[in-house]
């Protein structure tokens, strides 16, 4: 299993509107995409200081079906118009379990 | 459902053996927090460049039990001897499933 993880800062001036589209979008994901086997997507519950402000847990049965998700046109217009407009920072990994 | 993740670099120097130390530590975790209900951890897969280097994610049934581990002496003890000697920076979010 490849499990892919990305957490998103958010710019200051993002707005509620922008950062809810953001999870109305996602979730719309697993609908276009399915080699995506589990995904979880959310905002930080508030409980430490210093968090990132988004996080994304892609589940996916290999490589090659992470691959599609990334890649994949649907995904990357949403990042185009609706993440990289208020996207500060982002930091990812994918693990292979 | 509360569902912790956390991203780290290392530092330039940290040698192979550090680094499968803190992948061996974690794996204790569980048998010493039974609040964890899964856990993944592990290292980068390589995939992508600019990626972050390692990769953990907890589940627990509440924030209460999330609470627990993050400050378990156990927990602390490990990340004080084994991660935080060879940590360059650290993202995280909880989210609230």
């Amino acid at each position: 299993m490849i499990r892919h993880i990305v957490l998103f800062t958010w710019t200051d001036d993002a707005t509620d509107e922008q950062k809810e589209t953001v999870t109305a979008e996602l979730r719309k994901l697993p609908g276009v995409i399915p080699q995506l086997r589990a995904y979880t997507v959310g905002a930080d519950a508030g409980l430490n200081q210093g968090n990132h402000d988004y996080g994304v847990v892609a589940d996916f049965d290999s490589v090659d079906d992470y691959l599609v998700y990334r890649d994949h046109p649907y995904h990357q217009e949403l990042i185009a118009q609706h993440i990289k407009p208020i996207l500060a920072t982002r930091a990812a990994v994918q693990l292979s379990l």
